[in-house]
């Protein structure tokens, strides 16, 4: 049986590359018997090779310790690979399909899933809907940092790309569709964004940076971008979105107004969460702040999509209201705006699809907007340490030597 | 092995039951082979033995010998029953569950079902997309309306009733579920009923009957319901709906005009199909007459709901035209008048969940809408004959005796 | 020229009867020459001689003191009447007319009135989107509690009946078309109330009244109405709602769960705002205390409607962040939910044309719900005192005396 | 008084340019009198000067007789132009402004535009709802193929471009937000189009390139256009979209499967509507075509936008069916596959805003895709002459010599 090398959180600013064991076709014993599954045996599921997998932002709110994680928490959920070995009733995925891997694990049966809300899948998770690979409180599925994966319900959760050596070729943006993308995008769409809308997204991170390219394939004529770091400005600039430095001392309402002659704009999509910093140069850690801009920056009517996390239980909070989740949210000030809020993880297969014949048809430069960047699974340690540090790349992990080719366009 | 009684068809006018074999777990094979399932084994399916099964219109089109239905088809699509038998993958589903079936089968695996869109499945059904149970060109999926019979992906088809002795109290109601409730309230919200509209539904079988009481579900301030047999136009009236009889010789638009004040409506259901007759004391069959009749009443900038069925094969078509599905539209009206046209199989887990919800809160009285009226299975060749007549019964079949208490509230 | 007497605020807790003089055609100063307008003169707008105006629970906000509005503030935004004088641009309604007046003023000219947006009109305002008859930091445009109202772009803002003895007959339900119906409506649509759904609308005061029975409208199966008062709870059982009594010590979650089996519901309205109480017995205001019910108690995947009022400045809020309009909200609960809120005014033209409908043909019974008195313009002090003091009662003045005549059905 | 040059018809296949009078701030007496106006002072219109306006396929459609028109009809509804004289009740539109007109003239007050619907409008046409400028059937309203035009309701109706100068800098561009642009996108959206979109366009002409680049906008992946004339395909592919050329022999399934790998798209636009000729070499008019062909080629599920023009009257039609505007459809095949048909004139006020501003901010290149070309006024029965033998030119129209610098970018 091989080797399954994989990353593993030790402690905070800590992981190491483990043999967690080869995967078996069945679901985590603690999902099976809580959530009443009639068998833990997953003839739903696959076993992947895994060809990329990418390191997260979200990843790092474990890292840094910023979660409830325990030291052993296996990482990873944006996960590309080939099927190597299929249950008995897995019907339409074959082995040798090249499939991207939705983050989300959705059994397809459920009230949420059969409503296509996979990202809050009612079956899969002990402590509350929506579940994912290798994630804190997510039901203990093995992450996918890792040289092979479980996927269950295969035929469901999988999308196989039509062409395994077109979808080489892209494979540096493919990478993309298990998460950043569709969570950029579902930012995007939520915060209304389409022809003609001026956008702002707060945060330049991977996700920001993939609402920025969304926002763009949705039609919006202007796409400003906020971050404190000068590096991820630039990555945005690079790409056609204006840049706005948050660590200048000006009101965001007069940064916008400076850009856009007027101090509003259609739609804002918060891709930082609950880690945001203040305005200003001399600023810390100030949870609201996103959320409060959005509301001072949205014009009367406009949507706020949210796809930055907010978290119900943080030991690192700034004080004990943000340790338990609880944020002061200037929510008069959204109201007299009628303004709608849209929160929560992006069920990744409303867009997959989508965004996938986007990058095969050459619309979409997701690697290029994100610098993706690809590193070998044992230098994971450092990719986290240096996309701590606030570079400007997106790190795609390569556990098995198939990228060494792969290049951004 | 238990006997499976099931009723089939022999040819124009004539039905029989027959023993077709308790079923197994297993697909069928031409469309196992053609839709390249892994293998013919069902491990996701269940037996079903069957509490009730209702004759519908649909099957009349076969029966009355309108479609290409072989002798030897087995029919039968709206199920209600409980499970007796689970495959080897069925997490969610249990043996003993009370569950509605809807007719159309749908794999939750492919493109189509991902996007709520069960009615054409591209997994099932080798002809075309979407099928159905006992249904000519549908894959040769065995008939429901018999003793037992197995359903595929349980977990993604299957709606299990959360109390069996209370369901069992308003099985009447709740044997709607599988179709006809679902499809009337589909033609009514593809209409844009809701609250305060004007609605036309022409047709006043069961679905027609069913839309119209989706119409009021939905708020609709008046809901007029056209038919030439009397009967069933007194059924429309006695739960508060308008009735139109079309075999008056005044135009269509004269007769909304007395109604309404204004000869125009917000909302038309077509609830008819190809089968359409003309207007007035003296017409024949005429099967664009609804369609027209619609683009006629709608509002500008109204929507029109075609639940009724037309096919791309009559052979028992009114002219050479109308045996290969083509009919002479008044598009040019339609057109100047914005209007938009909703056609297609409806999808029925996307309303069955919420209309169970209605029936079990009292907010529905389907049942007393159609006029169920309960029989044994032996007597559906009597049904089949008494609904074709023209007589306003909805007829629900009783495989097994478990419906002799039942009655309409 | 006639007399023109006006409710008109004096004071924390004080209204008084003054006469405002008879309304002129032209848009108040402040308005025309802040916003642009090219000249004061209302060539679009009409007379109106009022046939009832309500008392509505957001008066009260600044009869409370709660706002900054200044003594002689006129009062008044639900208003419906005649039409006595129209300006020489109004094309197409006619003196007599009988109209219900949505208590935002909107222009039907601007990019919000343009995208249906009449709650956030942009050309009315000086110091936001959005005005109203008779409100504190509106623009200034006079109060309907009154004999006579301008109406500014009439052709726009009115909703003519169709007939108009037929409407005295149902005039105290009609009257309800100015604000709270639509209001209540909006809220149960924002939330997603449709067929089948479970409902909780916090408060019993008449928008949650009106909430309740426009749930009930959409087809929920259930609705639940939260209240501290006991004649308000007993007003929504009267009407087929389930009551929750808020003073109890349960948490809310565990209420839930005893009348639903579950502790979620599907849709929640906030119909209290932000002078919120606590739960229990010996609670005290507690702004945010309704909003993060409705995270805890809102199904995954669910939306919250908020129609209940929250204020960038609150003099008498509880707190320096209160009186701020910020509010500590467990915004990390809502996002693990992938909650959607909706805020903000109602658009009232949105909605009143398809309510009257319903009204007109008895679908809706919105005066009973509600529990519409009607009393003398001059009793408008005593009003508003007997309900502040909690009555379950919607107070409808009548200045002239039309309605002596009129019960409810 | 100033002369105003207009382009009239003549009779078939001839226009000319007469002195029509300077425009007058009144409506048609004609429809004041029939639509219930109060008068027929247009206190709510504007007098522009005209600064450019396009032919369109529709004046083709009279002008080669296949209408009613009579002698004499003036023409021209795409227009943009300056303000010089505002009735005294515009308020918000200033003289100077320029402005985009869109080609409904819509009234801003009736339900329809309540609704959005401006396309539909009921006030200001007595044959139906909806009307236009210049056109048959549409009220009486002159044309703007002229000098000077008036444009009534200009509050609601006109869009005015935020800085002059720049709007004159992409006046070629912007020319086309008054109809063939917004009716394109229209076209577009109506189908479904949307991000990795697979998208027909039926024709080659101004508005089905429009609906090319609109799909393009909207993200589709690859956009086929079909049409019989090679220099439109040509211009099509110039600007990255695929050629379908309709005059080969095969079958439009299996030019699809040529291009697509698959015989069906995501999406279809009929972009030709009733003058539609059939396929192959020799074929001559057949006025079903493209709808047969959308059903043929739509995925199950799929919308078909049907922007193209089809007629309740049509002098020149192939049979007596469609002389009265009735097609002979494949309405089965299309209900088999569950799809939606969008009809009727584009309402432009829904899109022209976010057009512009898709223009202003360089996302648009709409003159380029369309090959706009400048001519004089006077000569415009040439270009009418050109239009027709089917160069791929989009005409605009420049009466005072305003575009002489206008060159596409």
């Amino acid at each position: 049986m091989a080797e399954n090398r994989c990353v593993v959180y030790q402690g905070p600013g800590e992981v190491t590359i483990e043999d967690i064991g080869y995967p078996k076709l069945e679901v985590p014993e603690y999902v099976a018997s809580n959530m009443g599954f009639s068998t833990q045996e997953a003839h739903h599921g696959v076993i992947l090779r895994i060809v990329s997998t990418n390191i997260c932002g979200s990843d790092q709110h474990m890292v840094r310790g910023r979660t409830t994680a325990p030291q052993g928490q296996t990482l990873g959920h944006e996960i590309t690979g080939e099927v190597i070995e299929v249950g008995n009733d897995v019907q339409f995925i074959k082995e040798g399909d090249l499939c991207s891997v939705p983050f989300n694990i959705a059994c397809g049966r459920c009230r949420a899933c059969k409503e296509r809300m996979t990202g809050i899948c009612l079956n899969v998770n002990p402590e509350r809907p929506g579940s994912a690979y290798g994630y804190v409180d997510m039901g203990g599925w093995p992450g996918g940092q890792a040289d092979y994966v479980m996927v269950p319900f295969a035929d469901f959760n999988l999308l196989p790309f039509p062409d395994k050596d077109q979808a080489m070729e892209k494979i540096l943006d493919l990478t993309m569709l298990s998460d950043i993308f569709p969570t950029g995008y579902h930012g995007a769409t939520m915060a209304g964004c389409t022809t003609g809308s001026t956008v702002y997204v707060a945060g330049a991170g991977p996700v920001g940076l993939a609402a920025a390219h969304a926002a763009q394939l949705l039609g919006a004529a202007v796409v400003i971008v906020g971050d404190a770091i000068e590096e991820r400005l630039k990555q945005a600039e690079s790409f056609g979105c204006v840049p706005l430095d948050i660590t200048q001392d000006a009101a965001i309402e007069d940064q916008i107004s400076e850009i856009m002659g007027e101090p509003i704009v259609d739609c804002v999509v918060d891709a930082v969460g609950f880690e945001a910093r203040g305005h200003g140069s001399e600023s810390g850690e100030a949870p609201a702040t996103v959320l409060n801009d959005a509301m001072t920056i949205t014009r009367a009517g406009g949507s706020i999509g949210i796809p930055g996390l907010y978290v119900t239980e943080d030991p690192g909070g700034v004080d004990e209201a943000a340790q338990r989740g609880a944020l002061s949210m200037d929510f008069g000030l959204g109201w007299a705006r009628s303004h709608a809020f849209y929160t929560g993880q992006c069920p990744v297969m409303q867009y997959n699809r989508e965004l996938m014949m986007s990058i095969l048809n050459d619309k979409a430069q997701i690697a290029k907007a994100v610098n993706a960047q690809v590193i070998p699974l044992d230098d994971a340690p450092q990719g986290y340490q240096d996309f701590d540090s606030g570079t400007s790349v997106k790190y795609v992990l390569d556990p098995h030597g198939d990228l060494q080719g792969a290049q951004r366009a």
